[in-house]
This record gives C-alpha cells, structure tokens and sequence, in this order.
C-alpha cells in the first residue's frame, strides 16, 4: 500500500480468527488450570505444589500474553501507532515478569526437593526463549519505544524484530510441549501409555498449544490482515521515502 | 515487484544462509547417528534396533529433506518456475516416503516389543505432522503440479500453501524435539539430570535442530530473498493482472 497500490480490502475473517485465538487462549489456561487442580495436587506457593505454579505461568505469560502482544497491531488496527506500540511493549513486559515468576517457581522447588536445574531440553530451550525473549523486549523498547533511534536505523531492525519475535513464540510453545512431555514422564511413566485420563488432557493441551499458535500465526502473517498505515504515518513515510528510498517503520507492521 | 517498483537488490547474504542452514543440516544427520551410533547400538532393520531407523529417518526426512525442498525456490531463483516446482514437489516426495519408513520402524518395533502405540504429545504431535505433510503434498500437486487448476485458483490457494508448509516444518521439528525428550525419559532418567555425555549430546541435537528451523525460517521470510518473476512470467501475469486485478502465482513464491 506504499506504492500507490489500492487500501487494503476490509479484513473480513479477521475478527473471527481474532476470537477463536482468545478462545483458545482462555481454554488453554482452563485446561492448565484443570490438569494441575485435577491431577497435580493444585497451585501453591511456599509448599510442595510450588512446582505447579510453573506450567501455569509460563502457558499464561510466554503464550497467552506474548501471542495477545502479537495481535495488537491486526486489532487495534486503526488507532494510533503510539498507542497500539505502547500496549505491545506492556503486554511483552507483562509477559516478561509472569514468565519470571513461573521461573523462580520451578528453581525454587527443584532446591527444595535436591533437583538439579537446567539439564533437560526442555529447561535449555525454555531457558533460550525466555532470555532471547527479555533481549528482544530491550531491543524492541531501545529501537521503537524511546525516541533515540533514528527513522533509517527503525526501518533496518523492524523486519528482524517480527521475524524473531514469531519464531520466539513459536519457541515458547515448544518448550511448553517439552515441559508437558517431561511432566507426564515424570509423574505417570507408569500409566501414560494405557492412555488415562491425565494423559489425554495433557496430550490435549499440547494440541491446543499448537492451535493457538497456528491461528495467531496466520492472523500475523496473512498479508491482506495487516495494519494499514494511517493517512498521517503514510504522508510522513512519502516525504521520508524520497530521502532514503527505502522501506519506512511507518508501515504496516 | 509485480507493481512496477525496482527490481530486488542483489541478494547479498543468501548464500551464506544457504550454505549455514546445509552444513547444520548435514550435522544434525551426523549426531543423530552418532548418538544411535555410540550410545544406541546402532541401527538395523530386523532386529531390536530397529526403532533406531525411526530417529534416523524423522530427521532425514521430516527436517533435513523437508527444509532443503522448502529452499529450492530461494537457491534456483533464476531457474524456470516449472524446473523448480517439479524439484520441489520430488524432495517433498523423497521426505514423505523416507518419514513413512521411519513411522513403520516404530510401529514394527513397538509390536514386537509390546508397546501401545499413539498415545503420547509426541505421537500426536509427530502423527498429526506427517498426515498433514502428505495432505499438503497431494493438495500442492493438484494445485500447481498438474494443469487442471485454473490461474486465479492457484494464485488464491498460494499464499495458504506457503503458511501451511512453513507451519508443518515447525511442527515437524516441535515432534523432534519431543521424541528427543522421551527417548531420553526412557533410556537414561537416572542418569539425565547428571548432565551425562549421552543427555548432554542429545540436547545439543534439540539444540541445532531449532538453530535450523530458525536458518531455514529466516532465509524463507526475507522479502528481499523472494524469488523474483522472472522477465517472462512477468510479462504473462502482466496480462492476467488486467484480467483479475487479482495476486498471480507468476510472482515471487
């Protein structure tokens, strides 16, 4: 839409995928929620059941919250790029310090109990996600947020900044599933093959930990959903666009 | 580039992508053999290793095979589209049949050992990618393979392929990730948390198995990358654009 090509067509389908991915959402937090209660004693702090505080965090901080971050610039499409920035920098910071908490849970009760940390896939790739994903937060708050960063240098990083910030949620679903795995080995090796209860409702989870995914991954990328500059950012891209030529952070992001 | 704007830069940085993502490629088959190899026993068809074929083949075939198809249209850019789709759809065809040997192993193995199939996150996870894998093949060939589908069909179900392609190469890489996890819960739980040379290996394969779908990943959403149309296939979607005014499947893929 930069060139002069026609606005974007009215994105129709959009909402209704932006529901079923909140839909999702609360279901995956419910079936969290469902598992540790059910099965896994509940959540508690300063007690045995601080363990579970873990996977609930992290289900709710890096793919709840960092898949919402993702959709305000499809939802909020025609407000203010200001604002919408601002909201994309707290969901991600929201995200950041529930993720933590989910953190110091499982460090704390692993200590608790005389687990070693940090040896399994699944703490290496949750532990990567995690800290390229506060990096990322910095970098995104450095380049965007604060008005260092000059016009040129925003247009340079943005396309790595989508690129990354996808593939690191696309990261933290994995490791969510790596996490479910170990859990079910962990605690039911014995029975998870004859295909209980606890099995299926975990397996489901890890499903629905794909959809979710899936459905904010093709709101992201589908071409026609995303924002459209406004007419003020598209007049200060022109003039900006015959200095530089090149692709201006006033776009679509 | 279909509207009239200056042709793609040069793609400076695309064949050292290349080049990475084939050299981690070509690693990932050396240490999941090796670590079959030296802490596995080996793999071989009639035989209680057979199972072993199952790592092989998955990694072979759904990684490995199944990246390298998804490049083919960012390494042979200046090559005819018809050449390049056809190498395309035979290396997706190659990963199918490879990762249908590998599915037969586990299910060979776990009958004659007596283990139930199908019921962890992984064998959904990894079923559910390899069903899906052979669906999208099929639905690619009938789209662009054979000349039943009309131009304005193939340009509206293009952008739904490459979303989908993308999706399940995650996937597939996800499954991986998972199959590491049990294999390891399986063979050396006592062991695992000791940071032993077997786990640490086996990590390291998790490891470069996300390193190449992130390689893989980048050198495929870079816009600057794309395949350019070539003169003629610009020329053809040309005329069709003042036909459909709609996307034509001439464009960069």
């Amino acid at each position: 839409a930069m060139d002069g090509s026609p606005p974007p067509a009215s994105p129709a389908g959009l909402s209704a995928f932006v529901a079923v991915s909140q839909l999702l959402g609360l279901t995956l937090l419910v079936t969290t929620g469902a598992w540790l209660g059910r099965y896994r004693g509940g959540v508690a702090w300063h007690s045995p059941l601080q363990f579970n505080a873990h996977p609930l965090c992290m289900v709710l901080g890096m793919v709840f919250l960092q898949g919402d971050a993702l959709l305000v610039y499809r939802v909020f499409r025609h407000e203010a790029k200001r604002s919408t920035k601002a909201l994309h920098a707290l969901l991600h910071g929201l995200a950041l310090v529930i993720a933590l908490v989910g953190i110091i849970a499982v460090f704390e009760s692993h200590r608790s109990k005389g687990i070693p940390n940090m040896y399994s896939l699944h703490s290496w790739c949750g532990m990567a996600a995690f800290v390229l994903y506060l990096l990322q937060w910095l970098l995104g708050c450095g380049f965007f947020l604060f008005p260092g960063a000059s016009f040129s240098l925003r247009g340079q990083y943005k396309p790595q900044h989508i690129f990354f910030g996808i593939a690191l949620f696309v990261l933290s679903i994995a490791s969510c599933l790596l996490g479910i795995t170990e859990m079910l080995l962990f605690k039911i090796s014995d029975t998870y093959s004859h295909l209980v209860p606890e099995g299926v409702l975990a397996n489901t989870l890890g499903v629905m930990l794909v959809a979710f995914g899936l459905v904010v991954g093709y709101v992201l990328t589908r071409e026609e959903w995303k924002r459209p500059p406004l007419a003020e950012e598209l007049a200060l891209s022109m003039d900006f666009k015959t200095l530089t030529d090149g692709e201006s952070p006033g776009g679509g992001s």
